[in-house]
């Protein structure tokens, strides 16, 4: 029988709860050993029906628990950093939901200590790249089967924020993910960043200035650009189209059972991200089970969640001043190459 | 420059009042120069605005009037004959509305009338082969370019029925468009119909089986069916999925702008056949007003008209039946091989 | 820890090899313990790579092993009866892929055997019933949101056919799946089938007749009808058209990333089944495990799959007399209600 | 009878002779008079078959010609300013294709001549206006249907470039499209415009950069983008998507029947801006002829040609120094209020 993963999942909100139902009803090879929540209450809620699963208020309490041989961060970003710290101290398999950390620096602390323990630990959850839609196009784009790459379009739309969502967030929450697409379609850096802010929504909560258009540049001169709009209302989409030499490619259409009633043919957008990447997060955490197993990882590394802390501070800072910011990056260490 | 077509329309509904827009506003080489209705208002009405156009009660007053030197005959299908036969009388081009008559028998006189006049002289309304989707499904099938046509799958759906529209109706006014479209598509003549009557919907009146599937094969063994479904509320469709040999092609989708709302996407459903074949109808129109100043007709003819009344003949014995009906044709005249 | 179901594979051919891989792989609660063939070398490499799992020439071994605690059986359909049998006895879950049997005759027998068992214990492999647009569709018919389902048009299309595939099975191992679709979606038998053979394909091999047109009725009065087009050529497809009172519903449309490219717009066809259905068969079989683990089923019953079993033998009756055929079905046993 | 327009064509190139077919084939109330070319060949190959129509090599000549009471300008722009101001002296109706002049300076002292006359006379050729699909998009955006307009999305594609089409070229015969298309849609004036320049295509000729990324502001600040992409190889494309408070909306998708063949689902992309827009050119020019018997304009003023005129200007200037750069107009004269 093979071994199996023992996972601690820290953070039991939507996202960590979302995960505990994966990992302890679709995934081959893991099982839920441990929730942590400093609600004690929600963690007691998810592990309900879990057998074999504790429910802890302190991840400390997780990582020294010897039945537990793997963790999946789930919590906050301001909260990841030491977690990071502790469970690459113990060397076992981390999947981090991004982002790896807040900023560029803290996320460049963790790239060194992990560095420093000499192989990748860290899998970091930028789901979008296990997505059937950005595989396909990434192979295209890695085959050059219709030339080279010129453009991407992204429109990346949310019907609503929650609470206290701010300027920055759109940026270091949502457009995050769109960085990292970029990088992982062109398998270059981003270079620079310009945010325009045009006309805005009245749908928007007051110090949100929605929907942004967010330039971009990759080494090469791919020219990229996002339709960030958070307030978008009718329902949820992630989409881009791709301009190449001999043609052109789009993903993220809409998609399920075609209806004409009452005057109207189509179907149903899809309401949020777990609709739409459900099957790529079924996809990203077997890869790292399947990985972990082995002593690997099976996706973005601690440099890709760095990359993209540096390209969220360029964001920001182009967000305020309105200029093509430069995107800097320290040497990437001989481990990521 | 060149001469002009001075059409007496005969008829002033629904399909008549949109001819006399059509001749009088969008079609070059034509003037509409007379208006008849037996409701003389209502032939006043549609010449309001039209320059050196006269409103008529009788049609015989427009088939003698000197400034006629054509006819466009909209009436219901019943007063076809008298009017063909006179205009044939008078030698000058005729557009005939589908049906050419209500019946095989009647419109066998006018084919054999006109195979005595020794020329063609009357084009059959049947404007879906001017539509755009329609003719590339025809050169497809003719080019041979997926192989073999071996299949027709039609659709065939309206929002309502007018008042008094009955079951032989839904097969003379409605299917009556598939079998010239399958004539058309094949190039062949339809040798059975077979109707089948299931589950019916509510929103059809009293003594209308509604939706009905009607089965037809053709001299080779193409094999095609109809849904027909004259109550089918949600708006206008008319759609054909044809499997060839090596491939499949289908036409009549869905159109225009696309709209993500609410939770939706799609757009809006064709309303009725003025949209859906709006278009054609101008090709219909422009190639017989082209063809008539030439001396021809540029499309279907009056043994069209008689095939598809006796497919029609054959569609309502098999609503009745149950089983498959054997079509009945006479053997082609010279005229029109 | 949760229980573990530990599945004996009966069959290592394309079907049964593709669900070792699932159950070792990919489905939470589940893992193989034994792969059966009667090529011992085929079922080795079956199992090569997957610890724990042993390699055996005899099913009676396998369903003997006490590591054994649940069976699947992806042999030809012919040798099902028995395993069935043998598997009811030692009173185990069973997933038997479609179909159950050969034909009505024995598939009662199981019926009989499963309901002197006492409980259900055998799940049919009606995979289709676990996509997610099979689901959706199924769901709006339901709970009647566009008012009565009256008609159902289905093409089911594959690029070839393996070498010895005849005309009954074109109805045996292919409409059968439409079968269980129509008593899928609207929850009633089938009462009659005809089958239309027109003109057919020169692709096909000598003694098929393909494509051709069976048309269904169901207790209700929905009439169905299926394009089964088994050497199409162009690629896999398997789509459904539902008429209802106030709107029509379509599934199985093309998906994938949209290409334009050397004047032509679109994307790659679905080449087969496995990519058609293949996130179906993760659902059906994980539907089984969960259910297997609770004691229950998790899907269609042998009741369908003697249901189904009857449908095709009046369609291969009505391919050969091209008449209206009834369906015969024994009193549904009080297991199955 | 009505009254006819006779209609001098200045220029019998690809547009010319296109508008020639149109006028003296498909157009109510228009032929063609007479048709200028330097190359008189050119010219008389154009008047071929169309009865009443001379051929001649200079303008004056046909604007003198008393049989003329209208003039088409379809000669490269920088030979329009002399026709028109000709044209306007004669106080005859103008369709001058886009654009009314190469630079601002010269359209200034157009929309300063025809407002002297007093009356508009000159209709220019800014043809997208008059395609279905943008009617309906200007629809939903002036009746607020999806709320406020917030950013547009434009592609413009074209499969390859005519000889000697230069960098300058792309702004002014290209993207002067957009620039009308942004302010017919907004109804707004264009404030500024930015060019982005990144990786090329190697399938552009020497000295062209493209593709190219042209963004743009309104007046209330919307933010427009256009990709335009000149030697894209694959086929046309003009395409839009709009943001709105409250939706989405795209029109230019692709069209026509939908084929599965090969492995491909899909279509034929349109090749060229004739069969995009070929219906859009025949409502434009009936709009024109409508309205010039009634003394009118049917269409875009002379205001708008330049207007556009100034933001290619700003456009071309873009391109060299890669800032947003301000589009500057002298006040609108109360003709055009």
């Amino acid at each position: 029988m093979t071994e199996t993963l023992r996972v601690a999942v820290i953070g039991a909100g939507r996202m960590g709860a979302d995960h505990i139902q994966r990992l302890s009803k679709r995934i081959h090879g893991a099982e839920v050993a441990a929730v942590v929540d400093v609600d004690l209450a929600r963690a007691q809620a998810a592990v309900e029906g879990i057998p074999g699963a504790v429910a802890l208020a302190d991840a400390d309490e997780a990582l020294n628990n010897g039945d537990v041989n793997a963790v999946l961060i789930a919590t906050p970003g301001f909260l990841h950093e030491d977690i990071l710290l502790k469970a690459l101290a113990r060397d076992i398999p981390i999947l981090c939901e991004k982002p790896l950390t807040p900023d560029a620096e803290s996320a460049w602390k963790i790239v060194q200590a992990e560095e420093k323990l000499g192989h990748k630990r860290i899998q970091v959850g930028f789901m979008r790249r296990f997505d059937a839609e950005y595989a396909a196009l990434g192979q295209v784009i890695r085959d050059h089967e219709l030339g080279e790459l010129l453009m991407l379009h992204h429109q990346h739309r949310n019907p609503t924020t929650p609470p206290g969502f701010t300027n920055e967030m759109l940026i270091n929450d949502s457009v995050v993910h769109e960085f990292d697409a970029i990088r992982f379609f062109t398998g270059e850096e981003i270079t620079s960043v310009q945010v325009r802010l045009g006309k805005a929504t009245k749908n928007a909560p007051a110090g949100q200035h929605d929907p942004q258009h967010v330039l971009v540049e990759t080494e090469s001169g791919v020219l990229a650009d996002v339709e960030i709009f958070v307030n978008a209302k009718f329902g949820y989409e992630v989409a881009t189209q791709a301009s190449f030499e001999d043609g052109i490619v789009s993903i993220g259409g809409d998609k399920g059972p075609y209806t004409r009633a009452a005057g109207r043919w189509g179907g149903n957008v899809t309401p949020g991200f777990e609709e739409r990447f459900g099957a790529a997060y079924d996809v990203e955490i077997q890869s790292w089970v399947d990985a972990a197993l082995r002593g690997e990882i099976g996706g973005p590394t601690a440099w890709d969640g760095y990359a993209t802390a540096a390209c969220c501070e360029a964001g920001v800072e182009a967000q305020k001043n309105g200029e093509k910011v430069a995107v800097k990056l320290n040497a990437r260490p001989a481990l990521y190459s």
